[in-house]
């Protein structure tokens, strides 16, 4: 079954961006590593689709000057408000997590991509449909911040599968979900 | 310099207890592992004072059912309200974090163990207080407790110095401050 990972770089105090949306303290997370380039590349050769809420794709089309390209993912954006349909290069749905899951595993395919936002990953614990959990540890506390795991969703046990470290001094751990 | 070292095990969401204090979720952290007794006892080793706040110290109190013996270690509880001086075991304390800090380093020792709770360990950082941090990093996401890192203190850099992983699952992170 094509499995939902939840990857995301966060600091030690659990933020995936600053409360205006920056995220220039990544920028240490750079892409020089060898063995990070090699860790990314291995993972996104895993996953075809990718799914985030309307506010990461909103940063997502900020950071990139307004041509987010999706990295040639199938990407759904996902926004109660938006009108359903395809345009910007991405596919916008007013599915709920769980109905858009299935619709997704109804084809086959790779492992699909949750980037977030901490809102969208809330929802998605919610009703259980985080598989994997991909961190990258940034080796910062920033203070404040927008949360990866805003607080609000029951229980959800993971069991470590790989824990290593990249030269830029990011740690990266790996969980699968124990039920 | 006497090192003032902030180490906790903290949920994969930041948590080191459930809103009610309890810290069940812990118990798979427990220490039949030799790695991690053998990495615990290393720790204890450098250090011979243990610094918390008066929550902290009450919950440690109820868990181990009014006789917490502090493991050895000079043990001071930071209290505003409760008056200063030795009982129960311990020295409670109503300096300013780098009043107290300053205190125990004007006295030759090893490092000084920060035990939390989070709004102790929000005070020291607030005034960069704290050198390293040893955090043990539980494979559960809670949705919901009391917080390591509240929010509400200045940017503070780490270096990652040790990265590693122990047979229950737990990810132990090591960080120096990076001044």
């Amino acid at each position: 079954m094509r499995k939902v990972i939840l990857s995301a770089a966060l600091t030690l105090d659990g933020y995936i961006a600053r409360r205006d949306g920056s995220v220039d303290f990544l920028q240490a997370a750079n892409h020089s590593d060898p063995d990070l380039l090699r860790s990314m590349t291995a993972f996104f050769g895993t996953i075809d689709t990718a799914v985030m809420g309307r506010k990461t794709f909103d940063a997502a089309l900020e950071m990139t000057g307004g041509t987010y390209d999706g990295h040639g993912l199938a990407t759904y954006v996902m926004s109660r408000s938006l009108p359903p349909g395809e345009r910007e290069g991405v596919t916008f749905t007013d599915l709920t997590p769980r109905d858009l899951v299935a619709t997704l595993r109804a084809y086959p395919g790779k492992d699909i991509f949750l980037m977030g936002g901490g809102e969208t990953a809330r929802e998605f614990l919610k009703d259980d449909l985080v598989d994997d959990l991909r961190l990258g540890i940034v080796p910062v506390l920033l203070g404040d911040g927008l949360p990866l795991f805003p607080a609000g969703f029951p229980q959800r046990d993971f069991q470590l599968v790989e824990c290593r470290h990249f030269a830029n001094g990011a740690a990266a751990l790996r969980y699968e979900r124990r039920r």
